[in-house]
């Protein structure tokens, strides 16, 4: 039976499971679920996930959640997984228990809180929340701190050294891939000082093509939807402007 | 070379830890680093963790943080240790796995907020911030629940309707046991409406003890010492008011 996926592209998490399987030749279903139409709130995703949070797997009988137990999960029940994603190797594999682990209260934290309060909230049918997205900005800011001066230490390019990417590379990568969609110059603001991170999720891109740009595509589309969005608003705002100022009185 | 632990017993993620090498006969030593007083920003822990929290261990050349990380390495590197703790078994340990990772962003997310910013923060140098504590506890409450009716379902009387304990419900526990520190009506409040989260409090004590009372012995401390202190203010209060009754002007 195959592997089925709960997903929405929209979800960094969900890209990662999606990713991991393309890369590893991984055969699966994907059943994809619209956050922002609330899909993942129907009674039949609920029996998969009681949490209702995608991304969510079923193998067979077994049913299971959380992105990181997943790529855990699928690195061991496939054969054909290259060991470099989640290695066999006790010292290694706990290394990369490491970060991952770090990455929920860290980068995840942060990141997650900033592109929700700065940007999708609308498409979400919430309010924006400047607050929430300058202390989500201050955790993600520290996070990129620590990972370009403590996990991408090393001779490697990618995480811990590494010369090839595992699952916590994956994941981390997706979650800092979500940053498209926020304005160019708060995009620029938050990763232009980090050239390690940036050359990191080329690599990452780079190990995972073309997989990595097809299933970031949505994320793409969104991107250039909203700077077309705003660049109307802008169009608008300058016509509302002009009108403003030819109805001003004369001081002639 | 004997394992060593880095550790502050205040500190819910280092009891699981110690309570877990205690249970299973692993050999330690337990360097103890007083957050309070700073003792882990020491450039010498640094060269241990560069993030600078407890716990984390060496073990001969290996360094490791991140108390998940740190329990599930133990579990594989000590052969004696039970196979409930962390089974070799891929479904009954992905699962276990989903649990560790639900942990950092919702239980760990609220309790640790709440009982930071209600309670700790003046010992810690900061001062107490009831918004913070207020979030906290509604993150906390929905994890409460969440635990009652999702992850305690089952025949057994642990996580997943397990009959023994794994490193999941030591981990989740410990945190739990961070509220014995708060004021008494509050901690009422919060885990009086979850009778099944109490029951597998106990019941977590009972599968670890003695060691689980010893290691918490700390938290029962500083309980009682809180409980004093609170009790010395009332008793001031009291004072203060009677005094200011009695230079109050008599209306008669």
């Amino acid at each position: 039976m195959t592997l089925k996926i709960y997903a929405d592209r929209m979800s960094q998490p969900s890209r990662a499971v999606i990713i991991f399987c393309k890369v590893n030749g991984i055969e699966f279903e994907e059943i994809k679920l619209d956050i922002a139409k609330r899909q993942h709130h129907s009674s039949e995703f609920k029996e998969i996930n009681p949490f209702r949070q995608v991304p969510a797997i079923v193998d067979g009988r077994f049913k299971l959640f959380e992105s990181h137990a997943i790529l855990r999960y699928l690195a061991c029940a496939f054969p054909g997984v290259a060991d470099h994603w989640y290695p066999a190797d006790l010292f290694k594999r706990a290394k990369i228990e490491s970060v991952l682990d770090w990455h929920h209260s860290n980068l995840r934290r942060g990141a997650a809180a900033y592109v929700l309060h700065s940007t999708l909230a609308p498409a979400l049918g919430l309010k924006k929340n400047p607050q929430a997205a300058a202390e989500g900005e201050k955790i993600l800011s520290a996070s990129l701190e620590q990972i370009e001066s403590i996990w991408l230490k090393g001779n490697g390019r990618f995480l811990l050294g590494s010369f090839k990417p595992s699952i916590a590379d994956l994941s981390l990568v997706c979650e800092l891939m979500q940053l498209e969609v926020v304005d160019e110059k708060d995009r620029d603001r938050i990763l232009g000082p980090h050239k390690k991170v940036k050359q990191w999720i080329e690599d990452t891109n780079q190990a995972t093509r073309p997989h990595f740009d097809e299933v970031h595509a949505v994320l793409f589309k969104l991107k250039a939807k909203l700077q077309l969005q705003k660049q109307q608003m802008l169009e608008a705002n300058n016509k509302i402007e002009y009108g403003t100022k030819t109805v001003l009185p004369s001081k002639m």
